[in-house]
């Protein structure tokens, strides 16, 4: 594996590198840490990397690494860089052959998105979006309770995303505003919360339910004046028939750390998940009292089983959700048997841009119905 | 005290009755229990109340009990019956000087709302809406706390109340939607979810903040064809400035049972609220740990202290709710000291029909916004 | 009803009437109020009593109402004074026919206890100890779970009840000992801790369960040199067979409120509850989701049914579980038909008068086992 | 690092290799992973081990080891087999200078432990016994509040360790109880569920605290006639003073998972913790709400924060936990600087066995005092 971003002080890359260690198919040879080549290569001496491996730029690293015998190198590339970057490396490595795992949002835009499907479709290639909560065990047994009917017609969807760590940033010095990459369109596009958080609870939605939200109505805030991007919304949605819902994200929930609930209300049964305590997952009816499902059981279906690795009751929490999708990731590529759901795709990513874009034309738009 | 409707079956009628006792400054002396006169006067024996005070119409009892001298007569009136009835049973009795206790929503239309209004100034009567929730210790310790400055600029606000009990209903026989009133518009009024739950979701928001919702875009559902009334919905709010927020209200979130949850985001702090744990109020900060306010300490305001009688860790409810709303009207009604707070007033009435009617006006007219 | 203690400050006595209100099966029509006269007529006439029925003592008030024709005379007084004088008063009006509701622990003595329950027997008349937590409707759900045998063979049994309160008086000042007539062994009895609150502990352990306490083995402190009663303690139980189990209490437990669990192990599921929230029952298995069992809700029993009146979700609390109480004991005394467990009877206050008992002198005799 | 244990089926070794790969100071490079050496072969080749490295003994892989020369050699070892064999193989490799990491309970006796102990202070090897729990980032900071002295003296001291696993074993066929090495003494030891999880929560308690248990009375349970073993058991413990407290330990707790439970009561506040929901710390008070710390803030101790990777609100679990104490071994291997409490220790090996032998001999002369 190789990796594009990633180097001192990005807490994503460690975690990419630490779930690609705990699933055990990955080992990082090289690549691209840092825009600073410096920097780069002082991070690839620090994690044991060789120096003819840690690349000047990723091109320099396609070259080099389609000159290497098959068997030495890389399959699978990472990115981890901030969200503009995402495409034109994407693009690249893909056309060069390289497998690719991604984070999201995967582009800047939806052309953006659909050529990449197109390339990976065309290409035969593996490509996993990290939208690391659907790597949750309980996530995964909510996705197959659902496909199994039990909840009967599904009457409300409440998903919700709320944070608070933009909070501090936008009520303290002008410097902090201008180092958050997030908060700059050019870097992070044309969302900060809708495009950072609000596509994660988009993204479970149609992971766990397999229904598609066609419309959206938004209204966002970007709470401070000098703020360019919305910093909170909430988006009505819709998914054909009578079946709405409604996602709300949140970059300035004052103390909110990393509040994901989801919420699926159908007429036979309910289930509600809340990512602080991931390994819970409760199933509401009115005849019969609540039940709580946990990973390690015979109850749940085998996808959610094989997404937990330890006994009942010790407990797995994020960097093994990542791992889990590593694990699909890696099945793919190594083109082994693997079920629909343990990885999200190339797909996922093209929702979730349209999702992103049609939520900013709602809101600049009037608060009016956009299709997705 | 005299009661206009909760006879047998009737379990906000036995609600008052309770609240009233456990208050301990009523007597229920009288009323009109029953359209059907031979079921109220059933009721009413069974009661131990004298069948000449069991009354054949309000009509029939303001009459009567104006005919008694002063100190026999009742002082006060506790209307509990379906909506319709609300305004022309009020309307009546406060000509006639009675003190009102009145179940909510307070009336079909606006107008109606604002002619009770204008009869209760002007013959200052008392006149207490029971949205029992304002009765919680930690609501109203919530209201002190936002009052106090220690969220400083409030950022968002989030409320829910879903409900599950009307699942089974619509999924049910015929039968049975003909004979629940809340799903006939004729005695719930343009209504169902927004005029029954929502609007206490609402009426918390204005409660704890002191803020008023400024304009609404609604988006409701019947979810099934042959319902006439919102069974579900989201509504988005505006309350000036650049805050927002999200009203959430749902009769078929199947399994839940009365879940209000109430959220209110500040650029120094947070306040989250659950009813089905009432006492528990949660303080979120970025930069200190969470804190758990419970009743029964002297952290807590006047108020909230004033309103729970047992030592800590005893838990109180929603009869201790309702008792604290009967107990604030009464020492209004006896001219006695009492803070804002204490009781909703028919002001609160007035703008909670506002915001049943601009939810309804928003989402019938395609969802646009409207001025509560 | 008549009343004896529970005059100005007694938050016990608030709770006996407040819990006789909201049964609405009894009215309070007398009593002695205080050990001072005219702090007993104050009281008396600030609650609306007849100054004549407010009298000097016990001996003056049976006279005068044995004097008072059937009719009007009480049927039943509620005992809420400190512990010392339980017995002496309920001897006496046992004797002169009078039911009764009765505080815990219901004497000083086991011979004391075994006295009352002879006089209650031979006398056909009801004695009610109000062990309040009996009264939740989901301890009423657990004793019914496990007489079902769904837990199958009991294996394990855990009981604790943490409070603090204490703690702030123990390093507080002399005065604020000296003023506490829980440590003083003249007004509580040989214990504090286990007689206060660790008896509450055995009591549910007995009343969910249906099975005896048959040993003890006790290790308690005073924590501090110039404390003369345990204020904390931990007793080792066993019941028979293989069976054991552990009661825990302890009133040091700073920052407790009043954390009174429950758990009941089984070889085919098991069933825990915590006071703090009553209205939640956890039922456990190894092969299937945990279930939380909730109050107002066709799956239960018909006594926890009966035992809560408002619909789901709607948190009822410790006054309505004492109102249940007061209801059992108003079916008994009118000769109604009743549930086994709807009051905890004579018979369970000689069971914890035997269990305070023992478990002093276990801690006395060097941490032994004694016989309940 | 090599490993002695831990191959096909045994989730302790997959835990202790995830957990190294986390940490990313450690690489397995060989061991001797099952007593079959054709399945210990299989299993390196599985696991990418070059099979010149796989060895047939511990005696073999000792040998072989010191014939390579330092900078290739084995710097440390990782003991997961069954308890009887931690000593035999710890001896011989501490013999041969080789660091180790060590499962518990360290050994069989404790003069097996003490024997261990002299070899590491005389050798000045580093010995980390893996009391995964002390991994956590929220019992690190237990520690630091309680050595701050923020509780003020200690006056009670409650741990709980529940499970119910075995549940379901001594239920079921005779052919499964013979297959489960832990509940034979040859072995296990003396002791199955205070050996196995008891000692777990004495070490938490030691750990968090800095006391010493003192002494013990302990009454056990085999629960059933043919088990061997206790399965069950209360422990009353003193620390000297006037401080009592408490553990309970039970692997018949049908449907409970992994419940370890731990409370320190103070004078001035109380820390409680769960290992369900590890990130949780929860601070209770008489005069301040309760509090609740999570990791990933500002607020936490210095060790507490290096324990904790993710953002706030990023669960991570039982792996990091127990690749913190990895973490921990490897800067003691390196000789970097590192705090106390980084890893339990060779002394905490001794203590564990100290408590568990104590227990037993207290639980066999018929629950007495014993010195720990």
């Amino acid at each position: 594996m190789g990796m594009v971003g990633g180097g001192f002080g990005a807490f994503i890359g460690d975690a990419h590198r630490r779930a690609s260690r705990i699933c055990n198919d990955y080992e990082l040879v090289g690549g691209v840490f840092d825009v600073d080549y410096e920097k780069s290569k002082q991070f690839a001496k620090a994690e044991g990397i060789p120096a003819d491996r840690c690349y000047i730029s990723v091109e320099a690293m396609i070259q080099a690494e389609l000159a290497l015998p098959q068997s030495e190198r890389m399959e699978v590339v990472s990115i981890v860089t901030p969200n503009a970057l995402h495409y034109p490396f994407a693009k690249n490595l893909l056309h060069a052959g390289f497998h690719l795992i991604c984070e999201k949002p995967m582009t800047m835009t939806v052309e953006e998105a659909l050529d990449l499907e197109k390339l990976v479709t065309g290409k035969k290639l593996t490509f996993a979006l990290t939208h690391t909560y659907t790597g949750y065990p309980m996530i995964r047994q909510m996705r197959d309770l659902i496909a199994s009917g039990v909840l009967g017609t599904i009457q409300r969807i409440d998903a919700q995303y709320y944070q608070g760590w933009i909070n501090s940033i936008i009520h303290g010095t002008e410097s902090r505003i201008t180092g958050v990459w997030r908060l700059d369109p050019k870097h992070a596009g044309v969302s900060s919360c809708m495009g950072d958080i609000g596509v994660h609870a988009f993204n479970l939605i149609e992971y766990t339910t397999g229904l598609e939200v066609k419309e959206v109505l938004a209204d966002l805030s970007t709470v401070k004046e000098d703020v360019q991007l919305d910093l909170d919304g909430t988006v009505l949605v819709r998914f054909g028939g009578k079946l709405k819902g409604v996602i709300r994200a949140s970059q300035v929930c004052g103390g909110e750390e990393n509040c994901i609930t989801l919420a699926v209300y159908g007429a036979k049964a309910s289930l509600k998940w809340a990512q602080e305590n991931p390994n819970y997952l409760y199933m509401l009816s009115d005849s019969e009292p609540t039940k709580i499902y946990k990973p390690a059981h015979g109850y749940n279906g085998k996808l959610a089983e094989a997404s937990h690795t330890m006994p009942a009751g010790h407990p797995e929490g994020i960097y093994e959700a990542l791992a889990n999708i590593y694990k699909g990731a890696a099945k793919s590529i190594r083109a082994e048997m693997y079920d629909a759901g343990e990885f999200p795709t190339v797909h996922d990513g093209v929702r979730g841009m349209k999702f992103i874009h049609s939520v900013v034309d709602s809101n600049k738009s009037g608060n009016i119905w956009v299709k997705v």
